[in-house]
């Protein structure tokens, strides 16, 4: 392929929306996942999100960006309400219905029903995961932080709960998240199905790159 | 399948390295992207992070998460030093080459030359891209932020230049990485192609979700 460059004049000059579709493509693949809130007035409220990220293991932290644009705002006002927010992942069996989250949706509708999707409360935690996901993770938020460069907003949660099949987490503590039908992201609008290339060891210097399973 | 919940009291109590392949698992698929730096003395540093995301489309921003025990120090320290970096996804082809670049080598040993990349000096732009590589983006270091909970370090870049065959950017400006090539990853070292399932229009209540395509 012949490659071609887009300077940062080329990219600012974009019409706004081509701009956006081009940018968001940048990054790679992400990360699909339904974000579940509810309020003081039990007002549930699902939204797509491509930005969930992992922060860290140990305490188990999460980050997700909410933009003005982009995310419904509903979440974030929902997190900073009652503190709690569920992250669901998104499998191929219901990309339409999660894609559909993403519509501007009044207050007063619950994007679950709107969609057709299932709000599951489990152990008492007070947001409602997604009941038709297979890997579930309920967070406390630690603390939001608006980017001056743009507002977005980062917003971070530790880990208080995770519920799947047990038969999906391999000896290593990896999860099969292709196994339960995860999907993943790119640009504002494309799902798409995996299928593994390699699990690669623990690289060292001066050895060869070594395959790895476990079970 | 039967979900089984994991507390985070259970999640606290696992062996360190279960636990880091367990919750690096649960956000989903993620970026894998070879992140290409230099210093003073052109001693020339190659990466693989799976932490890039989408910050904002104008100013066109990504951020990324540089952990201590994950990604090499070297590449911040390169980063803070010359304030510029390149982001290059990374293909099917080469997966074992990107993947090896985790190992610790030391400062002066460069991992392009170790696991066979070549750097490809572009446009005057100071930091090398990787020349196998499809979609090359150069940045511009905006900011790094410690995130107090764990001591990563948030990086903000801004797109400078990019770097792909006109041919992978459809007419509504998404890129088609899935035709790049371009892989996904989960977890430490699993790494996936995909298959498009599908992509949707913009999402409006009140009317069904409808599937779009574009060339």
């Amino acid at each position: 392929m012949t490659q071609k460059l887009f300077s940062a004049t080329d990219i600012a000059q974009l019409d706004d929306r081509y701009r956006a579709s081009f940018v968001n493509s940048l990054s790679g693949f992400k990360s699909a996942n339904l974000i579940g809130t509810t309020n003081t007035t039990q007002q549930n409220n699902l939204a797509i999100v491509s930005s969930v990220f992992h922060l860290g293991a140990h305490p188990p932290l999460m980050g997700m960006i909410s933009r003005p644009h982009v995310t419904r705002r509903d979440t974030l006002e929902n997190i900073l309400e009652l503190g709690v927010f569920t992250i669901n992942h998104v499998h191929k069996d219901f990309t339409a219905q999660a894609h559909q989250t993403s519509g501007r949706y009044v207050q007063d509708i619950s994007e679950f029903d709107a969609v057709g999707l299932t709000p599951e409360f489990l152990n008492d935690f007070p947001a409602p995961y997604v009941k038709e996901s297979q890997i579930k993770i309920g967070l406390k938020l630690i603390r939001t932080e608006t980017i001056p460069e743009n507002n977005t907003v980062l917003i971070i949660g530790q880990i208080e709960a995770v519920h799947l099949d047990p038969s999906l987490v391999l000896s290593s503590g990896f999860i099969d998240i292709e196994k339960a039908g995860t999907v993943a992201v790119s640009g504002l609008d494309s799902y798409y199905e995996t299928q593994r290339i390699q699990r690669y060891a623990y690289a060292k210097p001066n050895q060869e790159t070594k395959s790895i399973s476990d079970s």
